[in-house]
């Protein structure tokens, strides 16, 4: 009945809290083509065979640990106009990955991707939504427009060129979204 | 006078024509995770010694292969119209990326990205270019328009999503960029 075991989290959690924490430090310190699940798992201080039961392997972790940076659970902005609220949205999303550790997180996410949806994007997908439908006048905007326009590329730029992001980068794409002939 | 030398790219060139064919039959064999140097080398018919020599590891032999895979040299659209030229020009390269071998190589690139413009990107940005220098009207776009609105948004959705990428892609992505207020 309960999704709750007894020991909410417990180990599991705290095991996921310091491979985590041991993989962002790795990549800072070595750059992510060094880093292999024993100097993860001896950095976290968890046995490597809790590692390999987890995830299996090196880039499953990553790609698992990297949908794990942005709190789906954040407050969205919220200032009763939907450009500005697009533009803080866009503006935290740029400085979440000029970080050097998300961004190299992003990149090992990349590799993996394109079976299923990662939760990361599913999840822009949905705050994108979620920002539209709350405005009185959305502007005929829909959300795949704001990942096409505004997402994709920030991603891009985050992944190929990550010197051309700067904080002009968020509100130039959501103001190109502003730009349509009105409808 | 003739394009074809005497050694056409001599014993460097068939390498790299070995290897990347090699490359792209293990990648749609088995997937990119297992393939590994040795492997590429005995399925090209070359020593491992000159692989590691030319690229010292697996990830950057498949950037660098994965920067081979559009001809820069092949002739782009050109129909005297400038939308139509840019639909054929994304067209193209939504095709490029849905054969998977193709995907799977830009996701590989992705994970090694960021340091320096890739071939590939520069290559695409200098295509968008001559397309809206050559037009009598170029409506106003620049380059990185052209970019963050139609390139970004086809890699982003090949590296993630490509299931959400078919044929309408294209043309909905260039028609975006003609929909601006008329400057």
């Amino acid at each position: 009945m309960s999704a709750r075991p007894t020991r909410p989290g417990g180990r599991s959690a705290a095991v996921v809290a310091a491979v985590k924490a041991a993989v962002e430090e790795l990549i800072e310190e070595r750059g992510r083509a060094a880093i292999t699940i024993p100097m993860v798992a001896e950095r976290a201080g968890v046995n490597p065979t809790s590692v390999y039961r987890r995830w299996g392997d090196l880039q499953t972790m990553i790609n698992d640990i990297a949908t794990y940076r942005l709190d789906p659970k954040r407050p969205l902005p919220d200032t009763s106009d939907l450009r500005r609220d697009l533009e803080l949205w866009a503006e935290e999303f740029v400085t979440h990955y000029s970080q050097p550790v998300n961004a190299a997180l992003l990149r090992a996410g990349a590799a993996t991707a394109g079976e299923v949806e990662s939760d990361c994007l599913r999840n822009r997908r949905i705050e994108a939504s979620l920002l539209l439908e709350r405005a009185p006048d959305s502007f005929g905007l829909d959300p795949d427009q704001v990942i096409d326009f505004v997402i994709a590329p920030i991603i891009y730029r985050i992944i190929f060129s990550p010197w051309t992001v700067d904080e002009t980068t968020a509100p130039r794409l959501v103001g190109r979204l502003f730009e349509r002939v009105p409808v």
